[in-house]
């Protein structure tokens, strides 16, 4: 049986929001919601048991033992060095680009990572249990405890260190930040034209389904990849207009090729 | 109720092994399936009710009246050149990337692109009334025959002239190509440093959905979105070692920097 742990969210963002409920829901206890805006702490309060809402960092008190910080990487120095903690306590930022040296001001040698990675958006449900959970911690006891809330909540557990992470930050921006800007070209070259965007929807699916099932080296297909510089050609020709997607255009492509 | 045809299948190709069976599958009855390796026409026909199979482009006594073009983008032209028919037939390619023109040599002037906007592998099911399927003829009868084919098959018609469809095309490059060639560096990425790729898969699948339903405008993250200079020179720096990621990871960047 899974150990249920009394738990306090510094935040009330997109992570904190999805964190704290799904938290609730296997078993544990939302002792306090911090938020420099009470009516945010609140309105997150509001959808847990018991949970207090404050806009002050005193934890002295807290029945809470761990303390997940879940704000913008930027606060997160900040919250440590002012946070208040009862004694004993954990604390453990959400972050996937921040180091857990960020947390050397804390009152308490008990830090830690807990990062689930996973964009989370307000409205949208997610699976937890799919959603691999990275662990780092300096404290052997303060690990086990982070790994024994991680279990709680997914099947996908890691335990990734700062500099790992720090590489596995780097490879999200091209898997995900600069897949969704390719998407976004793709969308201004149709609307350009008064196309409709749409038209792409399923073929992007089933592009990126194809490259995650049997990887994207196998998956690779298109001009480049072919050596069609009939169509390279043509492609840029077309693209003469916007030197901006032509270079990222030519960039690209050399690269596929040169990877045959 | 909609209208039945006798077709036949030019190719057996991931493209043809679909469309044939889907054809059938909507009531249509395919009368000959061509590839120049007479095993692979074999192979296909074998699927069908009542297919035969040939290696040669002699059609004039084939009681379809329909054929598709299905082959790699530089048969096409060939095929029409060569390609023999009965009266009145009607020919397609289904390709995405050659212009109409390219049948201009066939001994029909009832010609047409049926392309349905979808990549396919032989193993994967796919579900035909979600694929947009695009039209062009510059014939009118033929363009509606087209027409009445694809509604059997799919709820998402366009019709799509040559050149819009080649911007289609450029579009798609980005869209499916780009962003595959992305995950395959973020593959790279982990794979030095012996981390596993999977776990970047969940967060991949949320952020092209995300992209999707919102629009990749919107859904646009990361440190370049962000104007986090601290985070972009911290992974130009640990990308030093590969001059071709930094190229991409800078000219990416600076693109998106430069939309904000």
């Amino acid at each position: 049986m899974s150990k249920s742990f009394n738990i306090s969210i510094i935040g009330s963002g997109n992570v904190a929001w999805h964190l704290a409920q799904e938290l609730e829901k296997q078993g544990h206890t939302i002792r306090e919601v911090f938020s420099r805006n009470l009516a945010h702490a609140e309105e997150l309060a509001a959808q847990l048991y018991c949970a207090q809402a404050q806009n002050h960092l005193d934890f002295t008190k807290s029945e809470a033992r761990i303390f997940f910080i879940a704000v913008s990487d930027a606060a997160i120095e900040q919250i440590a060095r002012h946070i208040q903690l009862p004694a004993k306590a954990i604390l453990a930022h959400t972050s996937g680009s921040q180091s857990l040296e960020k947390l050397t001001a804390a009152p308490t040698q008990k830090t830690g990572v807990f990062y689930p990675l996973q964009t989370f958006s307000k409205g949208k449900p997610v699976k937890f249990k799919e959603i691999p959970i990275c662990i780092e911690s300096e404290d052997p006891k303060t690990e086990q405890q982070l790994l024994a809330v991680a279990e709680t909540l997914s099947d996908n557990i890691a335990l990734v260190d700062s500099e790992a992470r720090k590489v596995l930050h780097v490879a999200a921006v091209f898997a995900c930040n600069f897949t969704n800007h390719m998407l976004g070209i793709a969308q201004e070259i149709l609307e350009e034209q008064e196309m409709d965007f749409d038209l792409l929807k399923p073929l992007i699916k089933e592009t990126v389904n194809k490259s995650l099932r049997i990887g994207p080296k196998n998956a690779q297909t298109g001009p480049a990849k072919r050596g069609d510089l009939t169509t390279l050609d043509a492609h840029m020709e077309y693209l003469q207009g916007r030197e901006d997607w032509l270079r990222i255009y030519k960039l690209i492509s050399e690269h596929i090729m040169n990877e045959i």
